[in-house]
């Protein structure tokens, strides 16, 4: 509860997001390690986010499922690079109902082979394509070196998985979804996320092709958002996903997947926070604007709680998340420093004069001090707080786009990508080979993000040559610390 | 896809259930046996009951949080009755990250202990109180007798646990989540319930008391459709989950517990369905108004589809979930079928002869022929079609009520009781011990429904003795068959 600051971030970047995850009460670490328990404030923000992918989802046609938390064992063997990707990371059940069991049963690392495993039922002809769902879900991957959201054991998402009559089409499919999540993360998270093609060597284990997006974090680091995978027909092939044409031949479906997890959230707190704390982008915020009541006598506390009321029920009737902190024993600076804190877009300060002028004075966490504070007139607060909550939406995304645009460099060697990777991202010809990429890594720490979808009009484009390795370039592609 | 009919109820009801479970395209067995897919039709069924249930937490003043999937073995065995309860029915993972685990660890058969932890750590005073979270979450009890919905190894649900600085207010909020579940289902399911008391012998392992709602299904069984627990000091003296009180002494608190699941579809399944399948509820209906467009030529096709659409807006802008079965090849009459086994509310038939006359037909699912059709002009469809829905909700839930009332009797006599239970409900005097529940089961099948609130004015009243046993009475009880 108390107000105590975060550490800077320049000083200790890991600690003061461990510190604003703790002291936000955003999540903590479970009894069982690697695994995390979301508190009430960081499970609204999933929430936020959760109902702006769900709307997309649904406003492009998928519809929501739900498939069996254990897999048998035999399921993930059956596609080759599926087995080998997730085998080290599962967790295994052995024992039900007080007996051993027959066969062990994976707790779900993802279910592209239990629902492939149902898709193979449901598909007949053609008719029965696309199929389009999606699955809210929690799934489980053995985590050696845990952090809150980042990285647990178990972790909650969205996995959508779908099927195609055509390559095309699938792959179609899988870069419109590639597109949704880039505009959930822009438009509701205020994270400019750089799309693109992920390497082979970084792509998800039975994927022909794997998108993501990328964001860049407040210490430049980038954080992998979200995923898409075109599938082909590897899945297909491996549970028997056939479907009768339109000739009268039995064709294989191609399929894909995509997912965004509670990662996201920890998106979001790293790409806004300053050394206050959190700076919650009001679309996703738990709350959007609280209220703070400042009085010394009883009753300027009535007037004031009295007036607090009346603002409160402007504000849900222009359905503005809001919160009156009705906390006693606190002082108002006490209360100002913890929603600062916890990131709320807008504070609205009420005292009694105040009360007298019919009016609120409303501070903004993204514009500190007197800058960021106007008087707001009782009979405006309905029209103005969304206004202003959208201003600050838009001005929290410019602010992470010029902060990435600065940080992002191009390289037209080696030594330069070294330089550059210790304070942004890296654009450099890649040849995209496992060999080159290793040892990039090991030299800088630096990993390949993606080769961007918007600056590579074509793979492997005659003469370009490996900025790092003089071999073939399959095309430009960012290098960074990374999540 | 066949519109062939589900086998009559009174031939089989057991096989009616399971033949409108699969061809309404609601549930399916995984291929882990014991567990569900829950498809899309059904999913969004569970989606409705489940939104209807989050409105009512969050206007109570709980939040939601997350907490692990796995519980470590040891907690599980920190309350006596609840590691005596739930051990034959747990999930044990053993392996993780490819290496045996030093402490096995249990998949939640649902949340006391790991939450109990988190709460003794999250309370410190008495201003932390009451604490009121729920979680939505799935939850696996090792199932030998697997049905769909109504008894699967895994299922979702919700739990809510809370917390309270004394007896009579963890007392009071138990009551009050029992009501929330009884006007839930009341008003979202048009199930009647009966609430009331669980026997000793039927309550929740760990509670000192556990409270249920009862709704009868349509071969007059019983399904415990949600439950709420007063849990005591039980777990809390078990997790340590004290706080400091105003007169700065250390208490334990008073916590409550309380779920509703999956098993709720099942419930609405059985509670509303008829000899040609589904009927659903409108306010959880999936689709409350499919439109069938009827046509022979293709320009007739093109003015009857053009005039669906309007249908469709008019409907979206009253906020009705709609769907327009445009599927070819199929004819009206398949589709009538079709949509009636689903359980659709209200189908509106769009034909040439519609679209000339500017009107639709609308036919009643729950009012069959001639009886429930009624033609509505185009331009009352935004007022006319909700109020139909709201009429149709009533009349489902008036109908299921005659129904359970027409079924509910008292008996003078175990004889009586005996008869009594082969077709509905039996009331009786009862001595509440496990003795005397079992050897009615054990005679009669039937089982201690519960002793419900509104007939019991007070506990072992004096002079009354068991109906069945002739000991001295605890209240007056309902036995019946059950799920």
């Amino acid at each position: 509860m108390a107000a105590q600051g975060v550490t800077p971030r320049g000083e200790d970047y890991a600690r003061w997001y461990s510190d604003v995850v703790r002291m936000a009460d955003l999540a903590e670490n479970a009894p069982v390690r690697g695994c995390m328990i979301i508190k009430p404030y960081g499970y609204e923000l999933w929430e936020n986010i959760k109902s702006a992918l769900d709307s997309r989802f649904k406003a492009t046609g998928h519809r929501n499922a739900y498939f069996p938390l254990f897999i048998p064992m035999s399921f993930i063997t059956k596609e080759a690079e599926h087995v080998e990707g997730f085998t080290p990371e599962l967790a295994v059940v052995t024992h039900g109902g007080g007996k051993e069991l027959e066969e062990p049963l994976a707790v779900r690392p993802t279910s592209e082979t239990v629902i492939g495993h149902s898709f193979a039922n449901w598909i007949q002809s053609y008719r029965d394509l696309p199929l389009l769902i999606n699955q809210w879900a929690n799934v489980v991957r053995w985590e050696l070196r845990p952090r809150l959201f980042l990285r647990t054991t178990e972790f909650l998402w969205q996995e959508g998985h779908t099927a195609h009559a055509t390559e095309a089409e699938a792959v179609e499919h899988t870069m419109r979804m590639l597109d949704v999540y880039t505009d959930m993360a822009t438009t509701e998270c205020a994270i400019p996320v750089i799309k693109g093609l992920k390497s082979q060597q970084e792509k998800f284990a039975g994927a022909v092709d794997s998108y993501s997006i990328e964001g860049m974090m407040g210490n430049t680091w980038a954080l992998q958002a979200g995923t898409s995978h075109f599938l082909g027909e590897n899945f297909s092939k491996a549970f028997d996903i056939k479907y009768l044409a339109e000739d009268n031949t039995q064709q294989y479906a191609w399929t894909t997947s995509w997912g965004v997890s509670t990662r996201m959230v920890g998106g979001v707190i790293m790409a806004h926070g300053d050394d206050k704390g959190l700076r919650l982008p009001p679309r996703v915020a738990p709350y959007q604007v609280v209220i703070t009541p400042i009085f010394k006598t009883d009753e300027d506390k009535d007037s004031v709680f009295a007036f607090a009321s009346q603002v409160s029920e402007l504000l849900a009737g222009a359905e503005v998340r809001h919160h009156i902190d009705e906390r006693d024993g606190l002082s108002p600076g006490f209360k100002f420093n913890d929603w600062e804190m916890r990131g709320v877009p807008v504070r609205l300060e009420i005292g009694p004069r105040d009360v007298e002028g019919q009016s609120v004075m409303s501070a903004r966490r993204d514009v500190p001090g007197k800058e960021g504070k106007q008087i707001v007139p009782l009979d405006a607060v309905a029209e103005r707080i969304p206004a202003l909550l959208t201003e600050i939406q838009e001005s929290l995304l410019q602010e992470a786009t010029a902060f990435r645009d600065s940080h992002l460099h191009e390289a037209s060697s080696y030594d330069e990508l070294k330089e550059q990777v210790k304070d942004g991202w890296s654009l450099i010809w890649h040849c995209g080979t496992r060999e080159c990429e290793d040892r990039i890594k090991e030299e800088t720490k630096a990993s390949s993000r993606c080769f961007p979808l918007d600056i590579n009009e074509t793979w492997e484009p005659a003469g370009q040559t490996c900025t790092v390795c003089g071999q073939q370039a399959y095309g430009r592609a960012y290098f960074s610390r990374a999540y």
